[in-house]
């Protein structure tokens, strides 16, 4: 008989938090505020798209470990005097650098995650710092039981060691925990150690052009439209 | 001009929690159960009398890192045969020792904490395991933003490494985080590294026989009668 399930851990960006309107919102008013006016969204599809650059700087070892706020940072200032932002100061780069903890949760996020918290211990696993996903959280009021950030193990997923690490803390077997995330390849890593896998499709976390993740690619152990989907399919 | 208080990090057996009679109450109820007689408040308190030179076998190099789940598990199969208990199975030891993931806040705790819960980032900083805090925690329902268990630094405190650790994962400086505990020897540790200090009064954690603690021996930050005092000296 399987052992009961324990724990969820949640992928965080575009699986719980919906990072480009919130960023695209966070630029847009940063902008009209300080009467600046440049393609918003366009730097913040260059600066996702230089999200998988950035952590294979450390994952390579091509520099030691850095936290996701300072990647963050240097792809920011390396994207700036493309998008005609060269001359922004220290106080606007580290307050939009920032921006990454006030990302807001997708429409189904909290009701899901409620009805989840009920029954099973809930924690981020997710390549954001821990002040970054601690203060998301606070702002949000993501209900985790505990904030696994990768920074806990310096290494950035799918490195065996975070998802062995989240269940080694929890004292559980890696059976009686779920990798829930919208991403096929967090799942592929999760599921090859022996964690359960919970697909949530996010058809639109890209924006209008996504091409990728759009179904899931293996039979996972639950693939759900939403997290209330994810609950419902859980039994709670 | 002193920069705004951002975060409080709680010692937990004593300060958040009343352990001893959590655990009278555990063992008692466990022992009228299976019909076993024995000393049971005098097994919790030479339980915890174990505490320190359990850690210590960690913090003299003697044993490598072990966590707080297993030097409790080694000092009650030590303790067991002095009771009258050499016969407790397996099961029985295994429960007995996760009676320490069922403490009881003090009557103050949840009430105190939900009030700086609004303003203040709030976790542990203790030297239980993280699975034995969260399963308190989800019990309990303490409002922890993140736990911050010595586990994550594999050093028990009063060692640097684990006030400063927590304080670098918040991203704040020592002086914008506070350390609230009801022993004057965390507080000691606590600012010699530049954190705020907050002391909490438990005069009755170790009983009535209690000698230590009674008073705050330094002029710390805040000397509060409890958590509620707490909130209310700082102001929410």
């Amino acid at each position: 008989m399987q052992e009961p399930l324990r724990a969820i851990l949640f992928d965080v960006f575009g699986t719980v938090v919906d990072w480009r309107a919130s960023l695209i919102r966070e630029l847009t008013t940063y902008g009209a505020a300080h009467g600046l006016h440049a393609d918003w969204a366009g730097l913040v599809d260059a600066w996702r798209g230089a999200y998988e650059p950035e952590k294979d700087r450390v994952r390579g070892g091509g520099i030691p470990w850095t936290n996701l706020d300072a990647l963050h940072r240097h792809a920011l200032d390396d994207l700036l005097p493309r998008f005609g932002l060269a001359t922004l100061d220290e106080d606007a780069r580290a307050h939009l650098t920032r921006a990454w903890h006030r990302l807001d949760p997708w429409p189904d996020a909290l009701p899901g995650l409620a009805r989840l918290h009920g029954r099973f211990i809930l924690g981020p696993l997710s390549n954001g710092n821990v002040s970054l996903l601690v203060n998301m959280a606070r702002r949000a009021r993501l209900p985790w039981d505990m904030v696994f950030s990768v920074e806990l193990f310096r290494r950035y997923k799918p490195d065996p060691a975070t998802y062995l690490g989240a269940c080694a803390l929890l004292d559980l077997a890696p059976t009686q925990v779920m990798m829930c995330a919208a991403h096929n390849g967090d799942l592929r890593a999760a599921s090859a150690l022996g964690l359960r896998t919970g697909f949530v499709r996010r058809a639109n976390e890209y924006g209008p052009g996504q091409h990728s993740d759009l179904v899931a690619e293996e039979a996972w152990d639950v693939v759900a439209e939403d997290l209330e989907d994810l609950a419902t399919q859980l039994g709670v």
